[in-house]
């Protein structure tokens, strides 16, 4: 962290995104990509992605000839979730109801999508130094005919936890975050918000229920409006701390679902993590590169120390207070 | 790749990097953080890094009291390696002498470093957008008390192949890439370059020998000079495929060091991995973020079409042909 920056700094943000724009795909009234005109939709709106990254007809590659060139097939499919119709908010400006339908719909289409597919990944890249290409508030869902690589780690990892302690990893670790305090962000009655003991990113966070939740769709209507506050003020304290819309990736993960969702799957915690890039400022970022790519991921602060800041942040928007 | 891009674009790159500059740290003759003043070196030169992540004599956390909160001491040492005296050459445009010179002071430093460390990591963060906060030409060697996690995956893979297959994991690879040719960037009498099967960058190679060769150290004067020539050749390539200085990560993996040297380590294979972030264009990137982040890495073109387009790039730099 004592090293001179004289690298890369980003474009500052330009506050300049109309509400409506007709020739935004993502906006309610106009035309996409496929010629299909969206509804004038007043909360949430989902639609099948026109870009898909995975199809439900993938072709499959054919048996393989030789142990180090195996192949299969990925199924699935890509769906763009609108959380408003104004083009110019992000999640920690909307309302607390208006978060809470945002959370209804992530349980919907898990529950639509997970009755077909093993994995359902909900995901919001915020900003463009995510690679955002649309400014408009949205998430994504790709639903996949297999448990991608970060599942099936977290499925081994939580499985043998369970096995050899009788209790899910991530109940236990929650339960140790309340007692140590030093890594916990936020809390409130159903959730907490902590810096994790292995994060990598600088500000990155792990959102967690504090009973024992498998999927989204089991979350009661107190744990959903719980989630909804406590979302708007983590995303609030992000904004805050460097006084930017603060760009991220973030996504949920529970257990997975499909014809094997009757399974036993106790091992596993529903949780959200928040990758966020910033560093030092709105415009410098931590860069995982040559040293994180090849050998190991290296932090320029401590998870202690991030959360100590983040906690110190208000939980009042700086666009908003103080007028 | 059919989606319309409407996201970030990087600022292109303006090549206004003086030749010498005194207030550079890496120049000859400038003096560093630390009040030391560099040497006119008309090679490479290798120094210490002022901003070191790992140190000799990092403490050790003390015994931990839960098997969810284990921690270890990092010990290590970080130099940075100066390719040579200009600011405004990168490795394409240096001789194939010069680029010699450099592989040889890596060798050097694997030796010197491997005596005493487990791991010696040598890698080149090329360019803003990966990071790189100094327009000399330069990478780093971070040495360390520990086999990082890359390295230890590449430990388990390869040890397992060995034993269940009696020889080298990439032996066998680059042997079967040799007959199926699709993804063949660049072949020489001792090296090869190709588009992993495993790629997950658009643009990503792996370099390898021919021979059996576990270390950098290991390699003869012959394959020293075979492979500043084949570098030269991927390097033009890369710079060609968008007119622009390239961007990328690279490093080499080669057996463990330190007090285990003595070991067998056959099944390990000398290595480069170069991972560049471009996709489009030089100001379109490919961008690791949310499903890549939390599920999966997903490919926007195949490994196969992205060989046959570097293959048939030309060997001559786009700044230096046709004058
Ligand atoms: O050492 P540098 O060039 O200051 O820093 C660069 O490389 C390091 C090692 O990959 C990264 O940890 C930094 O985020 C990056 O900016
Ligand atoms: O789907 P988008 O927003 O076009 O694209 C973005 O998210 C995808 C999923 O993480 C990435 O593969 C792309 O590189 C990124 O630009």
């Amino acid at each position: 962290m004592k090293r001179p920056w004289q690298g890369q700094v980003e474009p500052p943000l330009l506050n300049t995104v109309p509400r409506h724009d007709p020739h935004n795909p993502l906006c309610p009234g106009a035309t996409r990509a496929n010629g299909e005109v969206n509804p004038h939709y007043d909360g949430t709106f989902l639609f099948d992605n026109d870009f898909p990254a995975l199809q439900p007809d993938a072709p499959s590659p054919g048996p393989s000839d030789h142990p180090l060139f195996q192949a299969e097939a990925a199924r699935g499919v890509c769906k763009v979730m609108c959380f408003h119709p104004w083009s110019d908010v992000t999640l920690p400006l909307m309302s607390v109801p208006e978060i809470r339908a945002v959370i209804d719909a992530w349980a919907s289409v898990t529950e639509e999508l997970g009755a077909q597919y093993p994995w359902v990944q909900i995901f919001e890249n915020k900003g463009a130094m995510m690679g955002c290409s649309n400014p408009h508030p949205h998430c994504q869902v790709w639903a996949s005919s297999f448990l991608p690589d970060v599942a099936q780690r977290e499925e081994r990892s939580q499985r043998a936890y369970q096995s050899q302690h009788g209790e899910p990893l991530l109940m236990e670790y929650g339960h140790q975050e309340l007692l140590r305090k030093e890594r916990l962000v936020l809390t409130s009655e159903h959730w907490l918000v902590l810096v994790p003991f292995w994060a990598v990113w600088p500000f990155q966070t792990l959102l967690l229920p504090r009973r024992h939740v498998r999927r989204l769709p089991e979350l009661t209507p107190t744990e959903r409006d719980d989630l909804a506050s406590i979302m708007k003020k983590l995303l609030t304290k992000y904004d805050n701390l460097f006084e930017t819309s603060f760009p991220y990736s973030m996504g949920w993960h529970g257990a997975p679902t499909g014809s094997e969702a009757g399974a036993n799957w106790d091992h596993w915690q529903l949780h959200a993590h928040y990758y966020p890039p910033l560093l030092r400022s709105a415009t410098v970022r931590k860069f995982m590169v040559g040293y994180e790519m090849l050998a190991q991921a290296q932090r320029d602060l401590t998870p202690e120390q991030a959360a100590e800041r983040l906690r110190a942040l208000p939980e009042v928007h700086y666009c908003l207070g103080q007028k």
